[in-house]
């Protein structure tokens, strides 16, 4: 069936922000990115600045239970902060996903739409040196600092996806393709990403 | 560039014999299965009923300056077994390769190919109930007997894999594309790589 909905999970450094908005604005769907921000902050009633964070690097476990429930009858503000943050993002992101057509980057989003029918779960990841260039070049760090950047983002955003989901991030399981930016180029994964949406 | 020598590593149910053997079919490359086991037999000095299990289940550890020299200048009968089959893996798939176009299924041959130009390296997976129902029909299992036979057959795999080349069987990093059969269908499968193979 067609794609309507596409999460992208991404190493740090592999492109897959650009390699999403690029997708997006091929297939002429909604990428949620700043906006998905701003849901998060609204549903979690917290600040954007933080909400913006992800919760990556913060402490805490919020039960399944919580979870199934949306956050519903529970007062939010008395749980964990990170706890708050990932109830935030599972609402925002259920949100998003019933109003139409619509690209997500990050976020646990494939954890979230497991389930939903019409959703394509992607990896991006690249080769060390490619995203080590990326990033220096991007960010204008040097060769150390890019490294280092490199590897304190993916190590915030495993811990966090694996508090949480209870799966591995980065495991071929959770998703239906990953690629790899390395090899094909931003160009030549955007291609494949939008072909393999449009297939019938 | 365009691929001309492709690898194709699986989960045990997957359907990765048979999309790469389709993959072949459609892009008029040699696919090596059993050719591939009488070459390992050769360049080993053993038997096709020993070559072909692959040294999986096996117990050994060649040395990495061993391998390097492929096997050169040593007696290899004097080796454990498996190190035998990882040396006799190594020199068939690296001859393979140098003879042309071709599939090659299995056998570590993202590994011993991985600074090959012009390879592509791909990991199939399927998601459980998937795997279990394609091994019930196919070997004419039942549940316990199929679950069983996969989980046995993957770690396997995984321990061979792992034991000789110091990576993870499955780690996205190995391969340049993993790809679920059980979202997209063998037939879909095997079109993604064929259209990836083709690109310029």
């Amino acid at each position: 069936m067609t794609k309507s909905i596409i999460t992208i999970s991404r190493q740090y450094g592999s492109g897959g922000r650009e390699i999403g908005a690029r997708v997006a604005e091929h297939l002429g769907f909604a990428y949620y990115d700043k906006e998905l921000i701003r849901r998060m902050a609204l549903a979690g009633d917290m600040d954007e600045d933080l909400a913006s964070s992800g919760g990556e690097g913060l402490m805490g476990k919020v039960s399944t239970l919580l979870l199934s429930r949306g956050g519903e009858g529970s007062d939010q503000h008395s749980l964990p902060l990170c706890d708050r943050m990932f109830l935030a993002q599972a609402q925002a992101i259920k949100q998003i996903a019933s109003e139409g057509p619509c690209v997500i980057v990050g976020h646990c989003a494939d954890y979230f739409l497991a389930d939903c029918p019409g959703t394509l779960n992607i990896f991006i990841y690249a080769e060390g040196e490619a995203r080590v260039q990326r990033v220096m070049a991007r960010n204008g760090l040097d060769r150390h600092a890019a490294a280092a950047r490199i590897k304190k983002t993916d190590k915030k955003r495993a811990t966090f996806y694996e508090q949480y989901t209870e799966r591995k991030w980065g495991c071929v399981s959770n998703y239906d393709l990953c690629c790899s930016s390395s090899s094909f180029g931003i160009d030549g994964v955007v291609d494949l990403i939008v072909g393999i949406a449009l297939l019938p």
